[in-house]
Order: C-alpha cells, then sequence, then structure tokens
C-alpha cells in the first residue's frame, strides 16, 4: 500500500487505487517544518484564551462546512461507510468546540496563586505563581482507524492545539487523499483565525515521521497504531540527546467479563450487544473487546454464532491490517484448546476488496493459563474469543494475567453478585484505564471524565488520556513565577484574576464571583 | 566511599568513618521487598483519604520526635551543620504535614463526574466518573545533599505515600547511617498508623537500586542525582519490557541575569546575596546559581571576591563529590577566555576532611558562545561562573543556548527596564521551571504553587514536580467508571459528595456547600 516515495489511497471494497498519490516529505522539508513550527510557539502561545479558543471553534466550523466533500472523501479512501464517518466528523468538530470550552475556562492552565507567607515554616515563603505552559511543537502521528476523530484534526491536534502548542501531522498512508485535503482546509481555517505561520503541518511518509521525532523542535509526540510502530518511535523519543514525551495509544484487548446472574437476567441481549460490539467498524477500534469471559455451562454459544453470521461486517481499511488479522486469526484457530466457534465456508480470497469473515474462538481458563503470549495476542479486526472459566478463582487467575488495556467491563447484577462484582471491578480498575458496568467499551464519549489510556501496553504512559479534557496536559509543563511584579506576570497570575479563569489562591480552588456547589449547580 | 558490600559514612570534616558500616541488600532481598510492596499496594490504596494523611502526619511527628538524635547523626555524616540539618528537618516534617491537608482536601484526586447525556453528540453518552488512583509501589533514589528533606522521609517518599503508593527506598551512601535509623522510625511511624506491611522498606548498595528499577512490582522511579546516574538508571526504566515512569532530577546550571538598571539600583546587594547564594550548603544545591550575567564594565568585580574569600564556606559532603568539584573547577579554570577571579593560594590538600576554595570564575559571551559544551557543565560545589554581555544583542544569544535548568532569575528594575525585562522573563521561562525576580534560587518553598523541575537535562520529565502539591501526580493514574451503580463506585465518585472533596461536576469545579471566590476567600 505504501508505495516507495508516495502514499497512494485504496478502495477497501475493491483493493484498486483512487485518488492521486501524495508523495512522501522531503528530509529537507521536514527540517524547515520543524523549526518554522518552533518560530511559530511563541506567539501562539502568548495568544489571548480566547483567541486560542477561537482557532479550535474556526477548525471545527470549517470541518463542518467541508462535511459532504470530507465524508465522501474518507469513504472512498476507507471503506467505513457514510453514516459512520458522519457521525466521526460530527464527533471532531464537538471535540474542537469542547477543547475551546475548556481553554476559555482556563482551568487547564492549573494556575495557583500563593501570597507571600512570613510566617511559613521552615523559612518564610516569597510570593509564588505557577502556571502551564505550552511545551512547544507537538508531533502528531495519524491513525488508520478514524480517519478524522484521531486523524489530521482529531484528538492528538485538538488537544495540542487547546494546549498552545503547534502541531505537525505525520498523515497515515491509509487515507492519503483525506488527509491532505483536510490538512488544506486546517490550516486555511488557522490562518484564518489569526494563527502564527508554522503553527500547523502536514507531513507524509515513516522516514518523515522518523525525522519529525527526532528534530529537535519538537517537543512531544502524540501517537495512535501498532505496538511495533509505537515501541519503534518511543525508543526514537528515548534516545534523543534532549528525550522527550511520547503518548502511544499502542491496542487493547478490552476484556469483558460476565456473571452467571448476569447471563441469568439478560444473556441474550449480552451476547447480542458483545457481537455488535466487536464487529463494530470490521472490529478495527482500539476498544473492540477482544476477550468475553463466560462461565462454563453457559448457553449462549448458539446466540453468539448466530449473531456471528448475521452481522454486516465491512471491509478492513487496508492489506496490511486485512492480512494481519487472517495470520492472528489463523494462528489463534490453531492454539491447543482452542475452538473454532465460525468455521469459514468461503474461500477467503473469493471476497471483495479487503472484506474478511467476523471470528468467534473459545477456550477454557486452564488453556489460556497455559498458553498466554499465544492467545493474548491482539487480533485487530472481527475477531474474539470467549474464555470460559469453571468458578470464580479461575475468572480471577485469569483476569490477573492479563496485561495492561484501555477498558474492562464488567457484566453483573446488583444485589445478587455485589461482593464479587466489588472484587471483579477492583481487578479491572487494577489494569485497566475505564471500567464499564453492564455495558460496551466501543464509543468513547468525549467528556471532562473520559479516560482513554491505561497500563502498558495500551498505552506507553498510563498518567494521561488522548480524549477527554486533560489530553491537553500531555503538552503542558508548569512554571513557578516567584516575586514577579504583577506588570510581568502572565494575566492569568495576576491580582484580581483578570481573566476570571478557575484558580487556587492561597490553597483553595475557585474563581471570582462565583459559587460552585456540587450537588444541583446553583451558583 | 562506597566499599565493596556495604556503605559507610564517612565525616566530612575530617574524611575518617564514623558509624557501623550497613550492609549492602541482596538480591533475593530486592526481590521480596519487591513484591511485600506489590501485596501491601492494594490495602494502602484502599484505605480512607483520612488515614492516608494520619500516616504523614505520623511519620513527621515520629521524626520531630527523634530531632535531637536525627541531626546529630545527620550532621556527623554530612558535616552540614545543626543549624541547616535542624531547618531541614523542619521542612521535612512540613513536607508531610502539607500533603497530608492536601489529601484530606482531596482535590489531588482530581475527580470529575459526567452524568448521563442522552442530547450529546455524536451519541447518547453514559454516566462517567474519573478519578486518579495510585500507579503501585514506588522507588525513591534518596539524594546526598538533603539528607531529610530529599531522602528517606523526603518529597519523593511523602508524594509516593499521598499518592497512596507504597515506596521503597534505596539509600544514598553518603549517610547510611542517618537512612538506617530514619527507616527504622518511618517503618514504627507507619506501622503504627495502620499502614499495611510492606508499605514501606529501605535498601542498600548500587546494585540493589538497579534490581529495584527493573522489579517488576515497581511502578515508578522518583531520583534526585546526578546526570549520569539518572541517565543510566532512566534507560533501565525505558527497557524494562514495560517501561516505567522515571522522575529525575538531574541537577541545573540557574542561570542569573542583572541589568544595568539593577546594578545602579542594588549593585552591592546583588553581589552579597549571589555569593551567599551559590556558597549556600558548600554549593551542594540543585539550585545553586551557576551562571551569572553582568553587563560589560560592572564594577562588582571586587565585591564579588572580597565575599568569595570572606564566606565560611563547609566541606563538601563526601570524597566523590570533592574529586569532582576539584576536576571540573580545574578544568574551568583552564578553558580559553576564563578568568580566575580567585586564584587559590593555600594548597589543597592541607584543606581538613573534604573541605574546598570557593571559586569564581569569569568569561565574555562571545568565548561562552565558542565552547559552550565545556563552560555549561555543572560544577557541583562552591563555584560559579560570570558571564560578561556586551550588549542586549549578547545576553539574549547567551540564553538562548543554555540548556534545560530548574531556575532562572532576573534582577532588574522597573519601569526602567520594563520591556527588556519581560523579554528576559520569556526566555526564562522558555527553558526553567520557576522563574525569580530580584531574588535567588536556592530555598524552595513547599507550598502549593511552587514548581520544582524543568525541561531536560534538568529533569527527564519537564512535566512534573518533585517538590510542592503536584510532585503528588506522578504517582498517580487516572480510571475512569462507566455506567458503574453507586455502591461500587469509590467513594470519592458517589452521588452527593460523602467525602466532601474538590471535584469536578458535569464540568464545573467545586464542592459541598462551600463557596470559593479568588479575591479575599470569604467561603
Amino acid at each position: 500500500m505504501e508505495l516507495t516515495g508516495c502514499d497512494q489511497g485504496m478502495d477497501p471494497q475493491t483493493g484498486e487505487p483512487v485518488g492521486a498519490a501524495v508523495a512522501h516529505t522531503t528530509a529537507e522539508r521536514v527540517h524547515r517544518i520543524g523549526w518554522a513550527a518552533a518560530e511559530a510557539a511563541g506567539r501562539l502561545a502568548a495568544l489571548p484564551l480566547t483567541e486560542r479558543a477561537g482557532l479550535l471553534r474556526a477548525v471545527g466550523a470549517a470541518l463542518e462546512e467541508a462535511r459532504d466533500e470530507l465524508v465522501a472523501l474518507a469513504d472512498r479512501e476507507t471503506g467505513l461507510g457514510p453514516v459512520r464517518l458522519g457521525g466521526e466528523l460530527t464527533r471532531t468538530r464537538v471535540q474542537l468546540e469542547f477543547f475551546a470550552d475548556a481553554v476559555e475556562e482556563g482551568g487547564l492552565l492549573e494556575a495557583v496563586v500563593d501570597p507571600a507567607d512570613p510566617a511559613a515554616l521552615p523559612a518564610p515563603r516569597p510570593d509564588l505563581r505557577r502556571m502551564l505552559v505550552p511545551l512547544g511543537p507537538v508531533a502528531v502521528f495519524a491513525a488508520s482507524n478514524f480517519p478524522f476523530a484521531f486523524s489530521v484534526a482529531g484528538g492528538d491536534t485538538a488537544s495540542a492545539l487547546a494546549a498552545g502548542c503547534p502541531v505537525v501531522v505525520k498523515a497515515h498512508p491509509g487515507h492519503p487523499g483525506l488527509s491532505a485535503r483536510t490538512a488544506e482546509i486546517v490550516g486555511a481555517a488557522l490562518a484564518g483565525a489569526g494563527a502564527p505561520d508554522g503553527s500547523f503541518a502536514v507531513l507524509y511518509g515513516t522516514e518523515a515521521g522518523r525525522a519529525l521525532v527526532t528534530h529537535p523542535a519538537i517537543k512531544a509526540v502524540g501517537f495512535t497504531g501498532s505496538e511495533a510502530g509505537g515501541k519503534a518511535l518511543l525508543d526514537l523519543a528515548n534516545t534523543r540527546p534532549d528525550p522527550i514525551p511520547f503518548y502511544g495509544e499502542l491496542g487493547s484487548l478490552n476484556p469483558t467479563v460476565v456473571t452467571p446472574a448476569a447471563i441469568a437476567a439478560r444473556g441474550a441481549e449480552i451476547a447480542a450487544g458483545f457481537v455488535a460490539s466487536f464487529t463494530l467498524g470490521a472490529g478495527q477500534f482500539c476498544t473492540k473487546p477482544g476477550l468475553l469471559f463466560l462461565p462454563v455451562g453457559h448457553d449462549l454459544t448458539p446466540a453468539l454464532v448466530d449473531a456471528v453470521r448475521a452481522v454486516p461486517v465491512g471491509p478492513l481499511l487496508n492489506a496490511r491490517i486485512r492480512d494481519g488479522y487472517t495470520e492472528i486469526s489463523a494462528a489463534l484457530a490453531g492454539v491447543a484448546g482452542v475452538r473454532n466457534l465460525t468455521p469459514v465456508e468461503q474461500p477467503e480470497r473469493e471476497r471483495a476488496g479487503y472484506r474478511v469473515p467476523a471470528r468467534l474462538f473459545a477456550v477454557s481458563v486452564p488453556d489460556l493459563l497455559a498458553r498466554p503470549g499465544e492467545l493474548l495476542a491482539e487480533c485487530f479486526g472481527p475477531a474474539a474469543l470467549v474464555v470460559e472459566y469453571a468458578d470464580a478463582a479461575e475468572l480471577v487467575a485469569a483476569l490477573s494475567i492479563l496485561p495492561g488495556t484501555l477498558t474492562a467491563s464488567v457484566h453483573a447484577d446488583v444485589p445478587t453478585d455485589e461482593a464479587f462484582a466489588a472484587q471483579l471491578i477492583e481487578l479491572c480498575v487494577a489494569r485497566a484505564g475505564r471500567v464499564i458496568w453492564n455495558g460496551w467499551p466501543t464509543g468513547v464519549a468525549v467528556t471532562w471524565a473520559m479516560q482513554h489510556g491505561g497500563p502498558w501496553p495500551a498505552t506507553t504512559g498510563s498518567l494521561h488520556t488522548s480524549v477527554g479534557q486533560t489530553a491537553a496536559r500531555r503538552f503542558l509543563r508548569p512554571v513557578a513565577y516567584q516575586g514577579v511584579p504583577q506588570e510581568l506576570l502572565p494575566p492569568a497570575l495576576r491580582d484580581g484574576n483578570p481573566l476570571g479563569i478557575v484558580r487556587r489562591l492561597d490553597g483553595v480552588l475557585g474563581v471570582d464571583g462565583l459559587m460552585y456547589v456540587d450537588g444541583p449547580v446553583t451558583g
């Protein structure tokens, strides 16, 4: 798919080239883009918060205005369908607006004002004021599976701009035409809204991406993609003369646990919900539930198999993902103890484009514990593994060996299961960034409370999220101002809170003249 | 100083052994300590916040109770003197109490509650609640130069306990007797206050430290020490099968800029203040101002030289620091263009114990720009370099090549210097974690607003601080709970805010029934 020297879009429905190829960015141009971003950084950081928010809103509005064109372009290169892609474009716009709101509130600056205290121990305390400042230019590696929401104008770009950082995107080769067109739209919107030259650029090609990670002007990297690709770039970031933070979202197994009581209460609903979730978007979500823990003797197999056979599954995004899916699901089928619940009748080569069959396997906990390395490999695409546990001890043993994951779901029934459910949730919290009760992990809401991240290998940095307002925290660092006169302080730290932002004054969180009450908000 | 198999304390006043040697911890014992910490992690995390705060207060009280014994022990092994050490013990206790207060306030959980929203775009939103949870066992590498505040019960330990994480300290070999005694006191205080077994341990020896960083149970590392030592451990942390965050505070040049107007207004005071700051604690602070930028033609040299000759400087902490100081300051003296303002008359070998002379050098900006690598090496100990700038352009050029630093100080005069001072502050913010106006960087107040960190190589992670309340953020990760019933939620996330903590409800920060007004606090 990735030709030498250019990215060529392919139609997943046919496997044929679509649109013009986009040339890879030369090393010389990466060099210039990086330094242009460095030039822009100070001016971008200095924009008032309202203008910074305006940049985000301008990008959102421009994407909305080009909706029909962009959705059509995305569908040609990804095959994800206009309904899903339209929803994703909405999410991308809403996300930009959400960050704009957060920028205006100012809470993301984490401003703190500590007046001088001559009585402090062990020594008198000077006037100290602290806020977060932008790290500098951010490299963003776009994902294949979200051509809007995790691509050129996606969450990493939005959160880096919200932090006040210039952005250089390395486009995903799977949708080069869409990337190039989105880049034009975003670039024009930013320029029109007053962003300094150099605030935004998109480049193409693996070598250009590597040059970007090692560019001295780049101060952080956001990445969504495979564990192997992410690990290679992480190593590059770590071995720079000045190591920089690398935020990689690398994939996940997303275990789902079902108790006997939940099956008794809602078995059919659970079987249908699971198949719908793991086949959604042809299973190409980092939150796809890849493991389903069911009690031995459950009666859900017929319902699961029927649902898998009935579900329409779109083509995979590209030939590499299709080949990976075919290889890993075949390997899974061959592991000792694994039963293939959905043997394939139709020869795969007769399927059009990058289409593949959905697949469901089953294994017992003892067999899983015997071969965790082979059975816990992520299979990107519409496949999942049912793991059957004989009792609570087996379930706990199996959960305890799972690697870090983005999500973990528990289907149980209260009050029947209450004590056991508490233990299951504790096990899930220990290894997941999001714990879901009686629901499915696909569908990541963009809210203040969302956490999209998790312990290694789900992400390279479990302290952070790539979705939700705190995603901007990845691209900010604290600076304290000691004894600095009012006129030389940033407005966010001046006496009287001229920006009216949320900040901590003398240890107390608040904002001018507003009352906050948790419970019904009355202020 | 570090004998094979044990740490032997040495008296810096005499260079003679003092106290009994402490045996290095065996690999087998490191293994057990790590797993004991893993065992403790869940129970420690589950303690109510008031009990977690109680652990911190108990440690502070126990240290206070043993004040006389600990200060005497510390003085024997560090030679820092009872006044400084008494103040440092106070700081250490106050720091533990400060974290206890922050734990009780609950803001460090960053709790967020987003009620379900059926009207949300692009899709209805589930109930989502998010808080920070402890990472798990933390390894803390103690520093030589703060035997209390950055050692066994220092800031890393306090902030990790505040986060709810078990702590395993690798003691610094420079004060083994003090470390062992502090370990007994802290361990007993924690056990008495209800900490689970395994919550705290101290180990000894370089190999034990390396084994600790690679121990599967360890989830983060706090380190204060040299760039070489920190980089070696950072590489170990990064190349684990599961890389873990490594927070290294590696040292700093701490540039200080003085404008002509400031000299005209307060020249004598600046000269005296600078010498007092860079020789304080024998120059063994990571915040020691190592560079002083003065305008060409200034008249401060006699005052600086007189102050250096007059200041009493205690012995350095150990033979390795003394040898490093001697070597690096000699190398500095030999660089082309460097003038030695304080040539030494007395043969060094006649000085008692680990005493060294304070030293001051001078160089021009052009000479600095010609040999930045040689001239910008940190010299730990009582030495500093005056850099003379011909004009504003030279000063800006010199500041622009400085590496990341913990602090940067500006001595200027407003309104005379206002425009130039604004530019200087901007340059400082770009490369420092704390910017100080008309003051000195030594003395790090423990407050909400303190930032002790900075861009590489000052620290390995500029997003974080090792002093102040947000230091606990290094050892916490976010978890979102989706649709979880009230009775299975952590109390911090339940409806009605039963803990009465600061949290964000439906996008608005606040706490039950309290009014926060920035300006005079009236709630």
